[in-house]
């Protein structure tokens, strides 16, 4: 229909033109005559000959004209011939989309991951991105046809004689079609003679009867297909370095082997063609399936699903990190995590919550694990006996993420690797989780640890490299990648951590780690005001400052019983669970303090 | 274990002594004589008396004496009695929560939705909200006990003779514990001779031995649970207003019937409250499992989730209603909807995506339909042959969510519906949904409609009383709620619509509407650069401005394929599926131009 036909940003290459042939040159005849015309006899100035002479001559001139008129025969058939190669027998059968110019009805409309035997012979219609094309001579073109989840088959179209369903102009077109164009193509379903190489689906191949550029893309990309899926390792959002990468990047289209990959920054300015590289593409599908294993957990365990506000109008957890906004005739904040709303969730009267949403810090970090924004899948729950019993929850959240990723996600895990090689993430049994205690980590840091570490103490927060180091410690002890620190102590937590009551130098709170990095942080939180505001003030914090009272006030509204949770970071999930250099590679747009686009 | 133990913020009633028992009054006995001591004889001093009169007088004496001695006997026993009964024989199985005093190893823990004939008899515990409590005599207290979802059960405490489990001042306390207190309650399932009434579960009751309390009310609530679930008819964010309307709503504790009902402005100023409500505890259930639904529906199409950015460098859809903020030393914006973002997904190599996410408006517009942050559901998708195929794709998604939230919500439906009455949701089989073009509905409205729209044009939007009038033909005409208005008229459409090509003064652009009110809006996007580009300039806008260049760009990447859209409001579906009176009821914590607490 006329109104689905995009029209060309780029002029496609030009149709044969449908009246004036293109000039063939003329089969060789001798110079300047023209073959049917006879040529003047030699010597005809008045000169006598003798009769032997004179029939010789004829003989001559007969067999000449004879010959003459064999070659414009010979001329005339291959002019015609010609002719009807030029008149383009194919014409309906390629070039831009348009309404009239259709695939047959009667062609199966295909994906190619449900390609099979049953297809073999078949006409069938396939929507594609191309994403190469080659010409074999003059009459065979081979390209590539890729779809969505990297597949991709193999396509040929072979000029006929007869120049239909493909004509030679057919095959220079398809050709000449940028690479990264989608088409429409109809074809037959056939098995190549050897699998093809370099296409995900190598057992069949397509044979094109007919296709059409539906959008085209322009003669030189920013970025390719296969730079955008080599390894990054310029995670610099420094403009100045990258706009030096970008130039040497843009300069790269020929693909030489070996070429140095792109920066994070060139990817983002071609971020079509980076979403477009199947490395992104299974990130993405890896990422989206770790979300929805989340919240299937968490349905499965009675958890209600709810919506925390982003523009909030108290800084409450500490003025620090936070991005202001005018508001109307008053300032707002943009939410640091859904803690202070998931707490009114249980306060009013939810047994079990959780959110997944965008959480925000005006954080100064350029580093490989830190965004402006991010993705927090948050719970919080009803505590019955002991805080305990939300720890269990989130590191079967986790196993059950980990367990099934694997199932689900095979195939785009192998790719990542393919890309990003790594070790096996490795992770306990429901129920063997490995958990240690915060004092018990840095026991094991300063007995086993590197020499830097001897002097660690239980009453100071880690930082990165000691985390890292006992990530490693942990995985050769207890054979594991993900595992739990318990009873942080009082001073690295914030006024909210309900305090151990048989040891008050530590509190009831965790963070859970993968591959050495947290990935989550939780604990129980008071629930009791007039506790909560004395832990307050012990901290050095007014009870009454702006976002603080609000969120006593709401343990004084009505009783509100012991509860605990938790806050994973999806896209640390995402990034250490394929160990990738970095979390932004994780993100679908990541957010760092210099860069807001795309 | 000790670290579950909260604090009582209101000092609970204090517990019987346990040393010196209650004085009680003893029994009368002559007065001021003390039994077993003989009274002395009257006119002792020197006075004369008949040996009959002695005799009679000795007799007299020792009929007292033997009747003071019984007395005494009765008073020694009921002294006895009292002590016994004031030394408490229930006092472990009642007061504050501590790790001292436990519910049996063999109580069944329950949940009230799940109670049943196998309870009966047996010992159970139940964590629950008091939502009342009311003594009849001194021996006997009356609980409402609640749990999430509306589920409530009465409880009975009845003191024994022996005082064990129940003690007269076990009763006394649970009748003292102030209502939307949370306990834990130990008890025996019981059959009520009749089904009690104004408890969910009316089959059952508790008779309680056991009752702790976990975390105290005050005594005086913001808000009741009563007036928290009657239906709010002022929306007004007018604080002075508000203030007074509070006033009254404090005062109205006893909860006489026919009060006033409470104001938005007072539910949420006492949000947990509010949120405890049977009625916003439906109204919760009912928006998160629609939201399931709709994804639900869209991964079983092929659809993928993403997730756009909050955060965004350029106000791509024009820069009026955007809220800015300082971004490090650059100035960032709030996303109004992800369109740029799901179109930068197909761009790259998606056929089908969506996204469930928050959105925002600086729209100072302070009605029950507005909110500056609420809750998108976007959906993008290629498009092969027509723009219907993702019209076809919006309808069937809300149809789908419409027929499978009346089965799991039957009862939260119906909850909402006793406190706002509304007339059922109308609505279509699959495949019969009603499509009118925009002219269409005006060509309605005009020979149809209210007198006052008799000259609507059709190249003018339209406004909301116009959509509401039309919204009430449909219904008649059709006998649906639910229905679609397409081609909207160009002037009505941002830059990126595409144009129909039979008819370039409309688009192909539509908005899905319940009751009259819209509560989606998409269409078909213009793929092409060169298009697009001369369409921004023909609505007066420059390409090159921030933002737009960027999205222009996004098409000169590579070629995108033809695609469209759609975006729904969930707080509006919720809203208008339930005929809330306004949209703020269906947010988990409405945001307005004044209101950005709690």
């Amino acid at each position: 229909m006329a109104d689905q036909q995009p029209t060309n940003p780029v002029p496609p290459p030009a149709e044969a033109p449908k009246t004036e042939p293109a000039a063939t040159p003329a089969p060789a005849v001798p110079d300047g005559t023209l073959a049917g015309t006879p040529a003047p006899a030699p010597g005809g100035e008045g000169a006598t000959i003798s009769k032997k002479a004179a029939k010789k001559a004829e003989a001559k001139a007969k067999k000449e004209a004879e010959k003459a008129r064999r070659a414009a025969e010979l001329a005339a058939k291959q002019a015609a011939a010609n002719a009807a190669q030029s008149e383009d027998n194919a014409k309906e059968n390629y070039g831009p989309e348009s309404p009239e110019k259709q695939i047959s009805p009667d062609a199966i409309e295909i994906h190619l991951k449900d390609i099979g035997e049953e297809h073999v012979g078949k006409t069938v219609e396939l929507r594609a991105w191309l994403q190469n094309a080659r010409m074999q001579g003059a009459k065979m073109v081979f390209v590539e046809l890729r779809e969505e989840g990297n597949w991709s088959i193999q396509g040929i179209a072979t000029a006929s004689p007869e120049g239909n369903p493909v004509s030679r102009q057919m095959a220079k077109w398809i050709g000449s079609i940028n690479p990264e164009s989608f088409v429409v193509v109809e074809g037959t379903v056939a098995k190549p003679a050897v699998p093809v190489k370099g296409c995900t689906v190598s057992n069949y191949e397509l044979h094109i009867t007919k296709c059409y550029l539906h959008a085209a893309a322009p003669a030189m990309l920013g970025m390719t297909l296969a730079a955008a899926n080599r390894p990054i390792t310029n995670f610099s959002d420094e403009e100045q370095q990258a706009s030096v990468e970008q130039k040497v990047e843009k300069l790269s289209i020929s693909e030489p082997a070996g070429i140095p990959a792109a920066s994070m920054l060139t990817h983002l300015d071609n971020i079509v063609m980076h979403k477009r590289s199947p490395l992104q593409q299974a990130i993405a599908d890896i990422r989206a399936e770790m979300k929805q294993l989340y919240r299937e957990y968490l349905r499965s365990q009675g958890f209600k699903e709810f919506e925390p506000p982003c523009l909030i109008g108290a800084a409450s957890e500490g003025g620090a990190n936070v991005f202001r906004l005018p508001y109307f005739d008053k300032e707002a904040y943009l939410a640091q995590s859904p803690q202070f709303y998931k707490q009114i969730e249980i306060a009013g009267g939810r047994k079990r919550v959780f959110s997944c949403g965008p959480v925000f810090r005006a954080e100064n970090s350029n580093t490989p694990r830190h965004m402006t924004e991010f993705t927090g899948l948050d719970m919080e729950m009803e505590i019955k006996k002991d805080y305990h019993e939300v720890l269990d929850v989130l590191e079967n959240c986790l196993l059950y993420i980990f367990r099934n990723i694997k199932e689900r996600c095979a195939k785009e895990i192998a790719l990542v690797r393919s890309v990003y090689p790594c070790e096996e993430f490795l992770f306990p049994e429901p129920g063997k989780t490995v958990r240690l205690t915060f004092a018990e980590g840095q026991k094991l840091l300063r007995e086993e640890g590197p020499e830097e570490f001897r002097n660690v103490r239980d009453d100071e927060d880690m930082t990165t490299p000691q985390e890292k180091a006992l990530g490693a410690l942990v995985r050769k002890k207890y054979g594991t990648d993900f595992y739990t620190l318990d009873k942080f102590p009082e001073s690295a937590r914030p006024f909210y951590a309900k305090e151990d009551p048989a040891n008050p130098k530590v509190t009831n709170a965790y963070d859970l780690f993968m591959r050495g990095q947290e990935i989550c942080s939780g604990g129980q939180r008071i629930n009791d005001p007039v506790e909560l505001e004395a832990r307050i003030r012990t901290k050095g914090i007014d009870p009454n400052s702006p976002g603080i009272k609000e969120y006593v006030d709401i343990f004084r509204q009505a009783g509100v019983p012991a509860h605990g949770g938790g806050g994973i970071g999806l896209d640390r999930v995402v990034a250490w669970y394929l160990n990738l250099p970095s979390v932004h590679l994780a993100a679908y747009y990541p957010r760092t303090p210099k860069r807001l686009l795309p």
